[in-house]
């Protein structure tokens, strides 16, 4: 089968990536070409497999090309994240809008070949919650929670789930979207998104450096580790049609953890002087975006897939340092 | 003050702005300009107000100009109907969505000219509704009823609330969208709405001809009339920030009433004679399409802008014989 992760060079894309690689299959069949499109070049280990081609470049730019390609299945990652969107409103639009809008006819032109419709997983975000200042917001946002972004980030996303419904509803694509939880600990330097801070109070201190949180210890948020996040979109791509049930989004499952807690579990996995390198400081412009998130989330119809939460934030801590073993300087705070 | 309607040569477009033009005022300023947009010619009696100027080609191809121009108010209703959206997928997304977002952009030039933010009232609808599997739909919709959307028109709808939610809250406009309920009763011939028949059932036996309901008696469904509708956009244009409440789009007014209603209440203003031309022949299409919509809704915070539902359905088949009198073809079987 031939496949294409959209940001297949990002976090999540390149380790999405390795693991459908390392199974060599997908939903019974075996794998054979993997293309990842990204706007910057994959990681040389996904290069250098011979089932893999990269194709470095905007989405938008290479949609049009698409539409003479045959793909069995697609993971839609690519996107901006909620900082940059705030900052660039029309990069924003472009990114997460108008690239899937484009992404979603090229591939509508396949069925309108009579090939069978590709199958698609899009990554949407629990940040398409937000309260309405009518509707409170509960305080776990569920699968039916009504949804009203208040970023445009989570705009994009919500108006991004319901195209690829209507697309599906017409038999253009087999589309899917599942919300994803903050997914921590991610490894590397801060990015763009408000919740960049979830991965850098355990990230920084473990590789010896201060941190900075921008929020009170009270936030409550919901998390997911990487590894479990990628389980999750292989097992909504695998879902049958009848057991995704529904047409709307489905809430990947979540951790809902507050900072207070994710710093107990990393002084308990990596000690006292660890946890010591962060302080608070409070940033007005990422706690405004950060007031107006979920304060946890349930899964109700990805528990129904199997899909279940991490048993706690010790063992997301725990499969970070695991995924360092090869990056010492990741970890020289654990020995300091 | 200067005003733009698009789809101002429709029928709602054109009722609303000979309602404007007779109020002369709106929100206490008074009414000097009127641009009417529409891809058909305006109705000879606003292109002869001196304070109308018709502009008559596709929304999306007027845009670009509309980039250097200065609007106090829009009344956004521009829009392909249910049906013709469902038929043609490429047209309903060009008019209903690409038209938007060309709209709210050069609206938005507005704002970044330094002048203030354009007031824009959307009007969205009621189909933007519709049973998830997953989710199951309450037979009353209100304002927070999670809305999933089973058509594409519906989609369009619920796509550009949340684009003119996220303009809004940039500041690029001062948007506020309100969802209509079915308008009935309608003037003309059938259009390619999907709901035209909940007006052809009262129009066509009162003009003396046959009509065939393409759903069965039992049907419930909310309605609104004409005269009502549009002064509910303009209650919407008026209301301040902070009494319009909330971010998401707003329910106006529903009369909910069953097909079996309508017609009791036609054999009532108009005698059975007028009733009798009305027989069942069910359209499977048209029925599976009706069958996702609401059997009713509800207008908690129109009803706090003081809106409230037609008492009856008799008033709004009176409004439409009262709106007739210039027409008496149109009555023509109320003598018969």
């Amino acid at each position: 089968m031939k496949l294409l992760i959209t940001g297949g060079a990002g976090f999540l894309g390149a380790r999405l990536a390795r693991t459908l690689l390392a199974r060599g299959h997908l939903n019974g069949k075996p794998i054979e070409q993997l293309v990842l499109s990204d706007q910057f070049e994959a990681p040389a280990d996904l290069r250098a497999d011979a089932r893999v081609q990269a194709r470095t470049s905007p989405l938008l730019a290479q949609c049009q090309a698409l539409k003479d390609e045959t793909f069995d299945g697609v993971f839609h990652l690519a996107s901006a994240v909620s900082g940059e969107c705030e900052a660039d409103f029309d990069l924003g639009l472009r990114s997460n809008l108008d690239s899937t809008r484009a992404l979603l006819d090229a591939l509508r032109s396949q069925s309108d070949r009579g090939i069978a419709a590709t199958r698609l997983v899009f990554s949407s975000s629990v940040a398409v919650y937000g309260p309405d200042p009518a509707v409170p917001l509960p305080s776990i946002v569920g699968d039916d929670t009504f949804p009203a972004p208040q970023t445009s980030y989570g705009t994009h996303k919500l108006i991004c789930e319901h195209l690829v419904a209507d697309y599906t509803r017409k038999g253009y694509i087999d589309g899917r979207a599942t919300r994803l939880m903050t997914v921590t600990v991610r490894p590397g330097r801060p990015n763009g998104a408000a919740s960049s801070f979830f991965s850098g109070i355990i990230r920084e201190p473990l590789a010896g450096e201060a941190s900075i949180c921008p929020v009170s210890p009270e936030v409550s948020h919901p998390v997911s580790s990487p590894q479990r996040t990628v389980e999750g979109l292989i097992t909504v791509y695998e879902a049958s049609r009848d057991a995704f049930v529904g047409r709307t989004a489905m809430n990947q499952p979540a951790l809902n953890v507050t900072v207070q807690q994710m710093l107990d579990a990393l002084e308990k996995v990596a000690g006292p002087a660890v946890r010591a390198r962060v302080r608070f400081e409070k940033d007005e412009r990422i706690a405004s975006i950060v007031a107006n998130w979920p304060k946890g989330a349930s899964a109700a119809r990805a528990a129904k897939l199997g899909l279940k939460p991490e048993s706690g934030f010790e063992d997301i801590i725990r499969q970070y340092i695991a995924d360092c073993a090869s990056t010492p300087a990741a970890l020289k705070g654990l020995s300091a």
